[in-house]
């Protein structure tokens, strides 16, 4: 089994970058710039929940940093680095050479430098557990407990498309080839506006990652906040690829839809042009989708100004299983 | 299921300490001190690998922290905090609320509070993904490859136990009630030297923690720092309970035996007085094993300075099943 794994760990051993010494010790040890906090977060990726057996592992190797980056991306950090603990249930070169291709890519794009891990036989499922670090200036967070009455609610991306595909390819619906096409590399293979996040944070309050859905999301920023919030459905950014769905599918898909990872954040109105020009800057596109209210409750109103019922609070993603 | 999982938030959200900020938020944030480094390890613990699945919560919660806590004190590191990730087959309220007791009782103990983590639901094993912090003074880590010849090799704590112990649960070996007893505890709620290694860090070269057995980690100070060692089979602090045992199983056990998470670290010989006083401060046990050689290669000489041949280099644990 040595042998095994020390094949593995060299798909997963690139050069330790400047600064980090460690690598292959218990510990990474790497340094936080002064007057700055260290932000983190880890998540477990497990098969069959977060991710079908069959996923390209190229793409699950981006998809299991990119949610993880998605969560600096909230906190408006710098990334700095990340470990990666891998349970496997058998050894396969191929898939372990595309899995850490896409990992090691991904970070590579975002300089967020594979520091340390730990890989070890499952006795069933894939594993996958990812933790990331970057660093903000001290006390400068967009923590959720910060928006303000007033404050503008933006969105980046679109939404909905990675929703619908998840329901091509867990079979809830009958599948449709071209919309699947049109919509499963949302879902596969997510692009958190890291570095739009990093120069946006300074205009922002309030911030989340949209992983649940967005009213789901938005909600924990209402209730930390504790204010209330309005929702215009005509200004969200819908993906093409809905155009065409029933009613009810669509607004599911865009307000309740998981696996998302863009960011939502609230910010004063004086900031309305700069978000605009950075956004434009970074190639994102951002989207002001609702005001922040002093009175609390969560109101999405359609084109007429008229609420909006949601069925469907937030999308747990897989649970139709559970 | 968002209810089931607020429950369970429930039983994994103490307040956040002085300090940290951003509980609940996508990331947590902490700061270092001036002049530190972080240090940082993850490890993923599996049912049916690194446990099993009827071990009492309480010490698996204990467990949990602790195979982690193991890397910082091999890094000399004050605790920061950690993060905890669980993916559960089934939410069972009597087993998280022992399990996050006996999780939450080791943080405090060791001043480590959990800052963050997420608890997503597993398709059949139960799977627990730990992430620590810590922090070293800038350079100071005593890294894998900063052994000298000459050092002098120490130990902290006994071998043996936690490996007799696997066996005899494992079914390996033919039950022997009275010696499972006098070393289950030693497997199942295993105390890392945390707070002597900081103490005794100023004094180390290189240091690891004893978790795959005695000459394997040990081999991996030696590959780092390119040199050899002598270890003394007689010096070696034994459990009691392998008294009795053929002298091939307590070989094995000892040299060989997994989860033993104690601290194997070299030091100059000019500090044994000072290292002998901090453990005796602390009530720790340190053993003067062996010595660093500028040959290569590990020899092990028992009392008649003959070397002992090693069968088994390293124990995997659990690798029979593979």
């Amino acid at each position: 089994m040595a042998h095994e794994f020390e094949v593995i760990a060299r798909y997963f051993t690139p050069p330790m970058p400047n600064g980090v010494v460690g690598g292959g010790d218990d510990c990474a040890y790497f340094s936080v710039s002064p007057q700055h906090q260290l932000a983190t977060s880890a998540d477990l990726l497990l098969e069959g929940r977060h991710f079908f057996p069959d996923v390209d592992p190229y793409l699950l190797g981006r998809k299991s940093l990119a949610v993880n980056l998605s969560d600096l991306a909230a906190a408006g950090a710098r990334p700095l680095g990340c470990l990666l603990s891998l349970g496997l249930p058998t050894v396969n070169q191929e898939w372990l050479a595309a899995f850490s291709r896409g990992f090691l890519e991904l970070a590579a794009e975002h300089g967020c430098p594979l520091i340390g891990g730990d890989t070890t036989r499952s006795q069933a499922d894939l594993t996958i557990g990812v933790t990331v670090f970057g660093e903000v200036p001290n006390g400068q967070a967009p923590l959720r407990s910060r928006a303000q009455a007033q404050d503008d609610i933006w969105l980046t991306g679109e939404l909905g498309a990675a929703d619908v595909a998840l329901r091509y390819l867990s079979g809830e619906w009958p599948l449709d080839g071209a919309r699947l096409a049109a919509t499963r590399s949302t879902l596969e293979n997510p692009n958190p506006p890291v570095q739009f996040a990093q120069y946006a944070r300074p205009y922002m309050h309030a911030a989340i990652d949209v992983s649940d859905g967005l009213a789901q999301d938005l909600t924990h920023i209402l209730t930390a906040s504790n204010c209330g919030a309005q929702l215009w459905y005509e200004a969200l950014p819908i993906h093409a690829a809905l155009l065409g769905l029933d009613a009810s599918s669509q607004q599911a898909a865009v307000l309740a839809g998981g696996d998302v990872f863009q960011l939502c954040f609230t910010a004063p109105a004086t900031h309305r042009d700069t978000l605009q020009k950075l956004a434009q800057n970074h190639g994102i596109l951002l989207s002001r989708i609702g005001c922040i209210t002093a009175s609390s409750g969560l109101q999405i109103l359609d084109a007429q100004k008229q609420p909006i019922a949601l069925t469907r609070l937030g999308f747990n993603h897989f649970s139709a299983s559970t």
